[in-house]
């Protein structure tokens, strides 16, 4: 082990130039413009693979390619599945960037970049981990497979087929997966549950064409006006989503869970002034870290209509439309809480418009549990890398596929994040610290032992 | 006069070509890259005053040059000045247009093109009107200045002053402006009142970046949500504009003027088909008609949160904007509406997100007296040119620049609109009607008759 250790040390800096190299490519899913960069950064990390002593391939799907790379199975040998995704959030608003988001630039033993953290650096650390047994010729006490893929971003569409058509050669103990988080640097932590997620949109119209509104406006609904009394009534004054039968599914906390909830670090000024408000706000009854993990939750994430230049167009807009996202809690389904909610915006929407509501994608929430083996496993390997006894994590993101890998592969997924809470994931200036890398590599190289002790 | 009114139809076919000439510029003040046809049109129509044998000049202002052309002034004459624009708005979306905006087509006896209505068909007619008088040596029993001016579309920021340094040249009985319209070409019409306006901005801001509504969601204010139930605040049930004092100043519709106005055409399912809608909407207690000219409205003319691309990303937005602008009717003051809008949103707005409120422009709403000598004149030229008794309006837009004429030049205007309601102006397809155009001529010959009885 000290060899492994010794080899992650001695190539560190290699590690984070090549990290730096692989987040150059803006290999962003959601916008199609992009679709060459995917494969760009897939031929990337499957020729690092090969480097690091792996065989590696890319599969085709309907989508963006798989990338696939093992160690090679021999009989008899416990075998592991790291699951990771090349595809990163969108960068948008450029201009809150201080640096390029695909220039990535080292600040304060920090990496800026999009998709450092989220998800490019945290499977890297794991590569490099396997890299340093093979490189060291150290035993690798178990069979180990990356699937990388590049569509978790958008939903991860085509992940469940692949898992159905590579079912045999995907038959392990677990799947390891470092896309979650930890509190700090010295608070270490495996996630037992993550949030589902359900996306929909809702295109209200009304007057076939944008219409000057001083010789029409204030006879006709304004659509922006009706989307905006729409929306209003999702949720109640005590911070509530108001679509009826929203939580009759949702498990409620155990005091076990709660009391566990309880020792997370959390100070309520330096929460505030990390977000830059002055209240928070939330569901009446419930701790932030409760709310952000263990409540659902419905957010707008993005709204449209009629003109967004510069001064001002006197018009009644024809149409205005809004991305939603829920994030859902154990046990509620997302296709059953997308039709509640399509069913409630219909039954309210005011006849004056035309209402359109399209599902996008989804994934159910996930619990595990975290007194089993392998997640024991995992604590231990957290430890040693970091020096600190790990916590137990519930997390309100949510990772789709975690379901699919139960159902289609039929084992548990152990999940040791490594992004930290101020890593601005999915936001402007995205990082990943250089210590998060360097101890999730060692981590990944503990984990091998541990799981086989 | 019979001369006049023959001359007017021997040379229809040239004013027809000459209009169709005019329109040919693409002179959208909205757009930088136009500056130059700019210039061209106006240069154009000097041309054409001067063959119609008036003094025309273009005049520097820090924007578009203004036409000015004249009769001459005649020691003891009455003195009028006819206003227009030869500005028109953008073209987009060009895809709309059966025939390009700029080459003007006749269709069923209907001139299609950009700006054929609105406005530069309708201030050409009343310089031919001019013009016959002058080419058959009829005395015309006025002097006559046209005021043609390049920015009205965009706010006719420079015309104000433009007023105040020609204030003694422009010293008249009244302005006289053809820019409104008439139900139907059987329903010649005199606008005596219009709305007026304020526009204003309100950005609603939560965290300090976009943030991962799996991490973050739940723990604080959503500003897109936070926006919508602001909005949705602003209007009730009643479909009435819901801050306190909006309607305080709102001089009540006499009898009378709900009498005139309830003999206005309106079918309703007409409209509904025109507008695209199923049902309309709009405040308690009035009609389409009074509605959309008669009473004030607060509209949303754009809204902009979060992310608007393809697909979803799963964020709490920074922050949410809305463009909105009130329609506003006589005794409303723009500058005291957007203070209680102001002052109400500020107080209804929840301390969990910090709201700014931008003032944008505005412009007082319009009334004059219908009863004047000079608005019966205009009354009577109409009925003379329709054969139709011409009705009195008071229309839904504005035209900020009329309480400018009365404040600085000290007059009112007489309105004798001659668009269709079904011109498309501001929109694709913009149409002029010949027969709006012949007998708007004629209308415009017979003014001055009726303006020295």
């Amino acid at each position: 082990m000290e060899k492994v250790l010794a080899y992650l040390q001695k190539n560190q800096s290699r590690f984070i130039q090549e990290l730096c190299d692989y987040v150059r490519f803006p290999s962003v899913s959601a916008q199609p413009a992009h679709k060459e960069d995917m494969n760009r950064a897939a031929n990337w990390l499957a020729e690092r693979a090969r480097a690091a002593g792996l065989e590696a391939r890319l599969e085709k799907t309907p989508g963006n390619p798989v990338v696939m790379a093992t160690t090679g199975r021999r009989k008899g040998r416990p075998h592991y599945v790291i699951y990771g995704h090349y595809d990163v959030q969108p960068p948008e608003p450029f201009d809150l960037w201080k640096t390029p988001p695909f220039e990535p630039t080292i600040r304060d033993r920090k990496i800026f970049a999009r998709g450092v953290s989220d998800n490019k650096g945290q499977h890297l650390a794991h590569l490099y981990a396997i890299e340093a047994y093979l490189k060291t010729n150290t035993e690798l006490p178990a069979d180990v497979t990356f699937l990388v893929e590049g569509e978790e971003e958008v939903g991860s569409n085509n992940l469940a087929a692949f898992l159905k058509s590579h079912r045999e050669e995907l038959a392990c103990e677990a799947f390891v997966i470092s896309d979650t988080g930890m509190p700090s640097l010295k608070q270490p932590a495996l996630t037992y549950a993550l949030r589902g997620l359900t996306a929909f949109e809702i295109k209200v119209t009304g007057p076939n064409r944008d219409l000057h509104s001083g010789i029409f406006g204030g006879t006709l609904e304004n659509p922006a006006m009706a989307l905006c009394q729409l929306l209003a009534q999702l949720r109640d004054k005590k911070g509530r989503v108001n679509i009826p039968g929203f939580y009759d599914d949702v498990k409620p906390l155990t005091k076990l869970e709660r009391a566990e909830m309880s020792r997370l670090p959390y100070k309520e000024n330096d929460f505030k002034k990390f977000l830059g408000v002055r209240e928070l706000a939330g569901e009446e009854g419930f701790t932030p870290n409760e709310r952000r993990s263990a409540r659902p939750t419905l957010e707008i994430n993005g709204l449209t209509s009629g003109y967004q230049g510069a001064g001002s167009k006197t018009i009644v807009p024809s149409w205005a439309s809004v991305k939603i996202t829920c994030r859902l809690v154990p046990n509620q389904s997302p296709k059953k809480i997308f039709k509640l909610a399509a069913a409630h915006l219909k039954k309210i929407c005011p006849p004056t418009v035309k209402i359109e509501i399209t599902e996008g994608h989804g994934g159910d929430p996930c619990i595990v549990d975290p007194t089993s083996d392998i997640a024991k496993a995992g604590l231990r390997a957290l430890e040693k890398a970091f020096d600190a006894k790990p916590m137990l994590l519930r997390e309100g993101g949510s990772i789709p596929i975690l379901n699919d890998i139960k159902k289609i592969i039929g084992v548990d997924t152990l999940l040791l994040g490594l992004a930290l809470p101020d890593d601005n994931a999915h936001s402007p200036n995205e990082k990943f610290e250089i210590e998060s890398f360097t101890r999730g590599m060692q981590m990944a190289a503990y984990l091998w032992q541990e799981l086989n002790v």
